[in-house]
């Protein structure tokens, strides 16, 4: 395992700015949060729930932002955004090792394709005909990249990747274990009560920057691309059906399913186990929360929700009968306001 | 990447029946949706509301429906079902390339297993002993076939599926990266606070001409087996839980989850990200909406659905908390009807 | 395929304990169900539903609880719990069967891994530097073990498995294909309209005997580790985020979406497909029901439910207009209370 590094407050804060105040000679050797921290770690207070552990804290130095430069008295780091700051220094502390160049002696690079000489084949690896493998890209152990795929430079997939034919990887992407990026969409027509399978011709196109989780699938588009642009962050276990369109640097939590030709706009947020339906739009800067369903398109920016809440679950029951006949309940109400007179409802 | 093929509106009716209005010489070389059509391609109109885009469509030729034989000048197929026809010429277009028969020099087929000469064993691939690997099957790179695996003719695998041993795959059946077949179903007894593993001794056993999307799973039975029937299709990041039964032509879209012993009829689709408890039936031609959970059995054939509305945040909050508390609305309105002397509400 | 096992009932009650009714000599070949069994099979009755199955049945012998010893005349054995009994049973007709030790030629372990003489490392396999595989482990084929990572003694991997460096994983583990261990967490920090990612230097830690579903993913920790306690049962296509704890002995069925930081407790069971949002906590002994999803702490142990109820289409359609405007009903219920002069209602 790599050895700790060991940095001292004011090299930190000459690498990443930040103003130190107290010792800027204290070492730090790694990062933890403020409650787990012990004497050679370096913690941070992003949220204010969690400003009650300073004074408990063993770390040696924390960053903290700007309203709480006087809120303890350890060395510590001023900055504006505390998190991206601890971002950065986790940086820092474990700079990403690219792998060696070259091939593992087990992968396989089919004639005519193209592998830069500063990429990182893994053992078993597959690499098929016409397949394009950038600058200083890894590929895990037992990957599959398949006919005439390009992946851009600085990309890194970890082990067990399948990328079917002819999709496209922009640069510095980072794919985790058990995706799959190309599959066929779901898409079939009836024919009595036969399904006739239609053949999928597009490709799945994949910007810069972007990262997926581990066992996330992305289908290719039926006739045109599926389309994921720059800066999109997928987290595990999601389903993006074919045909769909993500905008740059909208970011989705894990098991969203987001059905086929799908348009989700710029700087979205999809929380976790959400669903989009198809054919629909969601505008740039929406904010869907978890467990949603959206089941029209959605103009406005904004933050929408939809779930059903937790009880217990005699009481969840006794509700959901309840929930299951609203329209009674409803029309009681309407014969009691007829009764006494009053003119239709509100609405 | 293959070259494109060029064929006459006139052939392809040839083959594929429908009448030619226009010119049955145009020449299109792909199909094309009307919107993104170039000069080349043909295009077709299969739902309604596409119908202006006909006016603008830069498309060489289109294939329409009869009541759209006049709705465009363009040379143009008549047929009855404009989506269909789409996916057979589609199909003309690309026709399903084989892969080279053989077993690839990284494949490992062990002692015991046979392979009939016609199929195309990929890179890395393990297929066990006792396995039968069929004729024209193709698998893809890294797969892992368990002892005793029947796959039938014409089937095609993707790359880095597993099939667990004994399992049993039909003809002409399509299976995409990261499915996983006949892994142990969830089965467990307690033991004070412990759980005990129930081996799960069935299989899983495919018909002819199923598909089963990436990343779907499927579990072997506890003591039968688990039962997919002729022309089922998965989308992908399905869970199939053990001792399921699915009917014939039943489609189900990508995120489903099917619990233990869940029965499901022919013909059924079941829409994505829905759920179905276990140990319950569905009756054929039963339709379940997106993101509905299916909590007991349906005998009837019809549509189902059961998702929360999504709503702007603010105001699904406000309703939550009064559905968290439906019982109490409904005891006001019972305490004004009797106030009123109304006798027992109408249920 | 395995022979079938012969065994005289008097030998399974010598061996697992329990109390013979009839022939102590009946002999069985296996186990099936009630409705499924031939005239070889041992079958149970675990639950009272199935009773009435007992008079038809063509199985040789039955397993009882006391309660049942005489609902039959079949040969029979009696014991306290017979689910917990078959499950014992099966193991007997089926030991498992430990794969040969040692090395498949296809097998890559790299210089400063160690691998115990007792444990199978299966074909494509790639064991990195400094991983430790303990006693009688068994590798399916083509698994990815990362740097430094240890499995403890007696663990069974299926094919394809991913696991990321440097996570523990205790004894007796069963880890199903497509699982993936290790993965980074989704954490990202804003920087205008990017994200910048932040690095997961963290691990995951699994204890003793914890079963892990096919295609399930758990993250590996932000700063400190993912925690599964001993005992542990994860079904199918989970998504287990970074700093997750898991308490001992909790089982989660297929589907379940957990977010980063939840705290789970011991003995908890969760249903299909429900989601447990992040940085909250459920007490020991807690039981969510399918399709729910925790939006806040638990602190009481009990069961615990949220599902939308499925209705004909029609019919949820037009209560799920009410419910988007259940504020509205109210505001009508509390203008009726008010022209009567009610007081406010009795919350």
């Amino acid at each position: 395992m790599p050895k700790p590094r060991t940095l001292r407050l004011a090299e930190i804060a000459g690498r990443l700015g930040g103003e130190v105040l107290g010792n800027g000679d204290t070492e730090v050797q790694g990062l933890a949060s403020l409650a787990m921290a012990g004497p050679g770690d370096l913690s941070f207070l992003s949220r204010g729930r969690f400003r009650a552990q300073l004074a408990s804290t063993r770390a040696a130095a924390v960053i903290v932002g700007a309203p709480d430069r006087d809120a303890t008295r350890l060395p510590r780091i001023v900055c504006d955004d505390p998190y991206a700051y601890y971002a950065r220094v986790a940086e820092l502390f474990n700079p990403c090792l690219a792998p060696e160049p070259g091939l593992h002696p087990s992968a396989c690079v089919e004639p005519g394709a193209q592998v830069m000489p500063s990429a990182s084949i893994g053992p078993r690896c597959h690499v098929a005909q016409g397949a394009f493998i950038g600058e200083r890209v890894s590929l895990g152990a037992g990957c599959a990249i398949g006919a005439h795929v390009r992946i851009g430079d600085d990309s890194r997939l970890y082990a067990l990747v399948s990328i079917y034919p002819e999709c496209v990887i922009g640069r510095r992407a980072v794919i985790h274990s058990g995706a799959v990026i190309g599959a066929d969409g779901f898409g079939m027509a009836r024919e009595g009560e036969r399904w006739r399978k239609i053949p999928q011709l597009g490709k799945v196109v994949i910007g810069d920057d972007v990262e997926i989780g581990a066992n996330t699938t992305i289908d290719r588009g039926a006739l045109e691309d599926t389309v994921i642009e720059d800066g999109v962050k997928l987290d595990n276990q999601i389903q993006v059906g074919h045909n769909v369109h993500i905008g740059a640097h909208t970011a989705i939590a894990g098991c969203v399913g987001i059905a086929g030709s799908a348009r989700i706009g710029r700087r979205c947020t999809i929380g976790g186990a959400a669903s989009i339906l198809g054919h629909l739009e969601l505008a740039d800067d929406v904010h869907i929360g978890a467990a949603s369903v959206v089941t029209r398109s959605i103009r406005e920016p904004g933050e929408y929700a939809g779930l059903y809440p937790i009880q217990d679950k005699a009481r969840w029951a006794r509700n959901a009968v309840l929930l299951r006949s609203l329209e009674k309940l409803a029309r009681r109400v309407r014969a009691l306001e007829l009764e006494l007179g009053r003119r239709s409802p509100e609405e």
